[in-house]
């Protein structure tokens, strides 16, 4: 089945945004076995958008568009898409008591916002099509079936787009497609892509079904092994063995074996099933690996406390950094990153404390510590090691590396740590 | 004059690399005042490339194409595009030398790579065509002229496109461009994207030069004001009356009107203009404000300290919240709030601290404090309000929202702090 993304707005035309929707939907049609020839993306004017949505409807059997459902005149993806596969537009009551219940708990929080009449644009809906509900935000998406064609439309913003599009569109087209793909992913920490790729090049070169596909992500690449066959049983039978031949290769660079797993979850995993409690004692990457981890649902039972030390003195103050290590080694130093990480293991009394401080710029460069040395140190169970790293690009791109490299350090320490016993013992006044 | 975008590559149709190079060269050509009404995406395919590039030629002035310049046979922009528009090929031996000594140098670094004959397939270029050396790699760019009609061919790898764009191709654009494009961007926080489009309709109605476009992010609203004129003197004195209009109807709810400035930057900047200092006392935003803080480069001369207390331990450790406060009211309640931002600007010494207590589930909901509800304090200069939110959608939705009103919310306190002079002295022993 052909499938073809547009994505609708003059703000990724002019740049401002970079279209990362097409490329999560890419991805999850060549998982879904849905082959992509056209990406395209059009502004918001009517002829236009009339033009590509034609041409998409011509060459291919599902177009699948982004964008242009919100509450302004602007916003025409759905009027125009109606218009051209012939679908009159009428109010659809379910839409617009969803809507005001959306806007009247939005409106108790924010008393200065009222609704808009502009806002029941968006209750519209072609007639006979599938509505699908928007849970965070107010515009619904919308299937439209006609003569073997089938337009999807879903809302630009990623967290609205990303989670319809789990929840209804992606079983939607699952049943769309006779034959069975199933993909399993095995994804590694620790290693670049480049080497990944080397080491697997022998597999992907003799590849036909299932296949193999890397994606790098930042500090991770992901491999995705998809079979094609009759039923579920027999791809996993397929899979199975190329996952394992995979884990022999990588051996514990390999953090997960499941699509939904992240690297922030395996670490709170493993301080579970260690029984281990951590803190954290950030500078440069100011709360972000903090961040990660409360990613995990229930991460409150691991993550005790995290120290933001942006500033010497409350590298200080809080964690206990002596004055001449400063003076001497200055705050970016492996020493600096050991005394951090056992301060905050003793002010927070948790089994683990990762510490990162870093440059990531862009000015403080010297030749001695340019922009994106980083250090970081990991106290655990009483031993502390420290890593040194150079990363390389913008201040968030040195901070996004940082902060996988400080969620693998963690990982790898717990992995190395040989005992499973309380290494602090009971948790104190904390 | 109208300019199309083709990316040419099947690992974007896959989704394994995002399209990167298509956003970097819309926004250039915004800034060259250059129409971008289409981009697409295609893969190495001959006919759907033919069909793509006949159809980008119909209906656009200059079209560039980027990807597929390579030295394999799936690499056939270059071929294709020379046939469509009709340029015979015929080799360049200014490229020929220049690749050879690109690659004799390369085997020098690489030893176990070979210059293979498929190199020389790139030292074919059209007849008749401007080749731009590349410094970063073995792929000539090349510019085809005929009838009116431009196509600008580039490697795809970014770190070959960008500089060899930015020296060869940016200043042969400038040269063919009559007009010049100028935008400038009204940033606005605390108010909806509904609500702002009502407030300007009648702006939006009655444009035509300068437009206005609003785009909606997390919490915040912008607003692009762009025109068109000869030069760029032109173009500002016809932006000036609708930045000072829009001013006017949002008063103290714009934060920024330059492009590059953020929220973030705006709350540092208002720190440090008031000479005040901040802390941040963080649950269920886990370090997530702090991260947006540390963006700001230069951030720790008003950021002092971060605290995350995830647990109820930390939050009574670190910020002195009353055990009887959360046994009574639970960490979810304002008083909780309240007393982690007033112990927070103890605890670091600071003038300002924020507080942030939520609920940001998906489990943990209750009939009285269900998954979305967020309480925040702010404690600036001695003074603690709190506010109350009701935020929907998944967790990290929650998170987002919360993270950008917790901006505006020091942002409102800062603004209506009466006093300049530094509320809690110097700082002491911190």
């Amino acid at each position: 089945m052909v499938t073809e993304l547009i994505a609708v707005g003059t703000e990724i035309l002019l740049g401002n945004i970079v279209n990362t929707n097409s490329a999560y939907l890419s991805e999850k049609c060549a998982e879904l076995g849905l082959a992509v020839y056209y990406q395209s993306v059009v502004g918001d004017n009517p002829d236009r958008m009339k033009r590509v949505i034609k041409t998409a409807l011509d060459r291919s059997d599902v177009i699948i568009l982004t964008g242009g459902l919100g509450p302004t005149e602007d916003d025409l993806t759905k009027e125009i898409t109606a218009e051209v596969m012939g679908f009159p537009l009428v109010e659809d009551l379910h839409t617009k008591e969803l809507m005001e219940a959306y806007l009247k708990e939005y409106e108790k929080n924010h008393p200065q916002r009222r609704i808009t009449k502009n806002n029941y644009k968006q209750t519209m809906v072609p007639k006979g099509s599938i509505v699908l509900d928007n849970h965070n935000g107010t515009a619904p998406g919308l299937i439209m079936e006609k003569k073997g064609k089938t337009a999807i439309l879903l809302p630009g913003p990623p967290n609205e787009m990303v989670p319809m599009f789990e929840e209804s569109v992606y079983p939607y087209l699952r049943k769309k497609q006779p034959e069975i793909i199933y993909s399993r992913m095995v994804k590694i920490c620790g290693i670049g892509e480049s080497q990944v790729a080397e080491e697997i090049q022998d597999l992907i070169e003799k590849q036909t079904n299932p296949t193999i596909a890397p994606y790098a992500k930042t500090g991770e690449v992901h491999l995705r092994i998809t079979a094609k066959a009759e039923d579920e049983k027999k791809c996993k039978e397929m899979i199975k063995p190329i996952v394992h031949e995979l884990k022999k290769r990588f051996g514990k660079d390999v953090f997960a074996t499941k699509e939904e797993k992240t690297l922030e979850e395996a670490v709170v995993d493993l301080l579970k099933e260690k029984n281990m409690t951590l803190s954290l004692a950030e500078s440069c990457t100011g709360g972000a690996v903090a961040a990660r981890i409360v990613n995990v649902p229930g991460a409150s039972e691991a993550l005790m406390c995290g120290f933001v030390t942006y500033t010497n003195r409350a590298k200080r103050k809080c964690l206990g950094v002596k004055k001449s290590t400063l003076k001497n080694e200055g705050a970016v130093s492996a020493k600096c990153a050991k005394e951090m990480a056992k301060g905050g293991a003793k002010a927070a009394e948790t089994d683990v404390c990762l510490s990162v401080t870093g440059l990531a710029g862009p000015g403080g460069g010297t030749e001695e510590t340019p922009v994106g040395t980083v250090f970081m140190g990991c106290c655990c169970a009483g031993k502390t090691t420290t890593r040194e790293f150079h990363f390389t690009g913008n201040r968030s791109r040195i901070r996004g590396q940082a902060v996988a490299q400080a969620l693998t350090f963690i990982r790898d320490s717990l992995l190395e740590c040989p005992s499973l016993r309380r290494a602090t013992g009971i948790l104190g006044f904390l």
